[in-house]
């Protein structure tokens, strides 16, 4: 980095002179929850956190931070899952968002709320449902997460095959720059073409390019009806049929369309006498539905009209009567997904393939898993409607920790190898932090490379912002 | 531009090298239709016309251009309105995609198609539609305009609010760098985090970052059933509620919302005995109302039902029972969109406000205009499902041509101004390029302008690329 870091006392007092009142932490009690994701996977003790209150805050922190090179990585809820926003070894100051966590703005008749980047998602959420709204950004942790997050990693989720990416949801950003400069990109129009559209270069950036600090969101109708079914199918590529023909005759109103293999499944009835086999008998995949709709239609009757049409490819499913059921079918998903690493580790992959490409990549990666890792079980699950598919790799119990640290690898190579067969992404929603580099910079052609680069040399010359997620350290470029 | 242009002769004959077979042509006649756009407001003779027929020959094109300094300007259908595809004064090439105009893939199961940057929209479409798919970018000059300008300048059109602007549509593209090299982003993946999102640099940039030579783009289910009303209404307030409503008991099936104020149904009326005034008697506002929707819905008894509902809205409208009715209605507004400008120049504007400024918008400029210009006519419709209207000036038929721009640059810096106080868009989806660039450099802030002019700069150091289009030219900051 070229970083000559100050001593750290002189460099605390110096960022606890720029935000007075608390909104630096150093004492080793205070930074313990700063320093560790929500998966346990990442640590890392920052030299300080810093948690500035307003954009202006923000602003003065990172005129100083630039002046005195000194690297930050800012923080938002710690739920991703690619070690992105703990410190680095190399020694960084934490930007803690939560204390920019209001609502500012809601307005249900443009369908648009204005959030800062600490708001937690869930909260976001309540105060649209509060004015008859939907913010559409589902996925399981968003009693945590907060909205800078979401921007920084274009967060995907459950309701993205109805209602986008996180980067289709956002309207307007304010981000204030590495050198401290605010740019003010905030606004709730839906249309606009006036030159580039700059806040694109900063959703999905991971924090390397700026940071966010509040954000312009699209709300929906909140939805006044809710069907859910979950069935059982012979095959992946019965599912994949089975979702091309909802989204035609069910006019686009799928909220979800989740896969899970039978494997996961079991994992859920483990938990006991709650939760029998759902269907009259085992199948080898099931696919839970979720199709959501305002006023004027009669959506019980569309689903089960569906349901009727495809009795060639469905052999068997349950459909919700009422909000209970409906709730009681998403827990085998969520029970699936909590308890599938037994409490210990396990291999999390989220790659993404072409539709058509996801049966063959099932049976592919699977195949390929049993050859050179027999002794893994595989758990596959995931949002196929957008041919996103997490496949992770649970050790055996028994099995000691250096092995296990093989059997990831081993198991990552392979999966990996197959994406590559059917021209797919490693990282379909997760993003790169620094978990998946080593995998994308093998990866990544050199015109590709070179754009990101130049991107990053423009909005952050100095390397303080996140330095080494995504791209290589300056370090690593012999900066 | 610190450019020494080669002689022209020379200049031919290198290109004529690196294009053989017809690729370059240099005769006045030969030129003329790439040397004028579909408007007719907009001429520009270019040095020469290079059309590439392949990403490869694309590539020794810019190879050649950069090395030797040569500005050139990307032309597609000529059907933009701000004048950014035909070559500016100071000499430039145009590279005209129409040879690379091919369908490479489409495929229903992904529901995404790749195209080449010079397939003329109506025929991608018509492919989608053979596959029993849509793609939904629709607009006036669908039968002109090409995929690549599509992409180039982010085009909108009628079906925004369902589907969303161009960039919502872009799975992957293949651009030709400044330097000739391509960079491969083409891929139907619909989610993909690995890094920066490249992709969303070049839509939108109106030719000026890269030269877009193929797309991957989104398809949809095609619309098995489709219901056209147009309503009578009070007031654009009136509108707005009407809209916001329409959304939620409609279930977000609305495919259009177009606002047309009475004067634009009676520049239609004009064209005779087969233009009626379309309702018992004349509304000051109306709305044209689209809903489409799939097999299982009926979608006739849902807007028959929202129009039973919203009678405090709807004084009076009609619902087309054919699709030869559907279509009568849509003529309306197009007739109105041909013949607003009697055959003359006229100012168009194309300017977005938050949904819930969109009545004080109007009500706003049409006073400012009739206080100051009240000899010229005001025709308003637009996108307002998306904020966006257009809000044109007519000027009286016996005007002189000195007064006709001073009218023109007196009624737009009228309706700016209202724009400006609601924190609107003065382009919503025309873009920039030459003709708003002054307007757009009066507003932009210099945080925003300087991050522009780095990526400007980033991507193309010789300003070879559409030079003086949304930011001025290196001459005008003395470089």
């Amino acid at each position: 980095m070229n970083v000559v870091p100050p001593t750290s006392a002189s460099l605390i007092a110096a960022l606890a002179g720029v935000l007075p009142n608390g909104g630096v932490l150093t004492e080793d009690e205070d930074l313990a929850r700063y320093s560790r994701d929500w998966s346990g996977d990442h640590v890392g003790r920052p030299l300080a956190v810093a948690r500035p209150s307003s954009v202006e805050e923000m602003s003065a922190l990172m005129r100083h931070c630039h002046a005195q090179r000194i690297p930050v990585v800012p923080q938002g809820g710690l739920t991703g899952l690619v070690g992105a926003a703990v410190a680095a070894d190399f020694g960084e100051v934490v930007i803690s968002l939560e204390r920019m966590n209001r609502i500012r703005s809601i307005s249900p008749i443009d369908f648009a709320m204005v959030v800062e980047a600490g708001c937690i998602l869930e909260d976001a959420k309540r105060a649209a449902e509060q004015s008859d709204c939907l913010l559409p950004i589902t996925f399981g942790a968003q009693g945590s997460c907060r909205i800078g997050g979401n921007v920084a990693t274009n967060a995907g989720g459950f309701n993205v095959l109805r209602y986008g990416m996180t980067r289709d949801l956002v309207l307007g950003l304010e981000v204030v720059l590495a050198d401290g400069r605010i740019w003010n990109g905030l606004k709730v129009l839906r249309k606009d073409n006036r030159g580039y559209d700059l806040k694109q270069i900063f959703i999905g950036s991971e924090g390397t390019l700026g940071i966010v600090t509040a954000a312009a969101l699209k709300l929906f109708p909140k939805p006044t009806q809710t069907e859910t079914a979950l069935v059982g199918l012979r095959s992946v590529e019965d599912a994949m049929a089975l979702y091309a023909r909802a989204r035609r005759d069910c006019s686009d109103l799928l909220t979800a369309f989740e896969l899970i293999l039978r494997g996961g499944i079991e994992i859920a009835m483990r938990e006991g006498a709650d939760f029998p086999d759902p269907l009259t008998r085992a199948y080898p995949v099931y696919v839970l539905i979720e199709i959501s709709a305002g006023g004027l239609i009669d959506l019980s009757a569309m689903l089960l009209g569906f349901l009727d049409r495809v009795t060639d490819l469905v052999e068997d499913g349950i459909v919700a009567s009422t909000r209970a059921q409906a709730e009681r079918l998403w827990l085998y998903r969520e029970i699936m997904v909590e308890r599938q690493g037994r409490g210990g580790r396990y291999l999390r992959t989220d790659v993404s393939v072409p539709i058509s490409k996801l049966a063959d990549f099932v049976a592919g990666a699977l195949a390929a898993l049993e050859r050179s890792c027999p002794e893994a079980l595989a758990v596959t699950y995931g949002h196929v409607g957008d041919g996103n598919i997490h496949l992770n790799v649970v050790p055996p119990e028994s099995m000691a920790p250096a092995a296990v640290e093989r059997l990831f690898e081993q198991a990552e190579a392979e999966i990996f190898a197959v994406v590559d067969r059917y021209g797919g992404s490693i990282s379909a929603e997760h993003g790169i932090g620094r978990v998946k580099q080593k995998a994308f910079l093998e990866r990544i052609d050199p015109v590709t490379l070179d754009i990101a680069a130049g991107i990053k040399q423009a909005f952050d010359p100095r390397h303080i912002l996140s330095n080494g997620r995504i791209l290589a350290t300056r370090a690593d470029h012999g900066l």
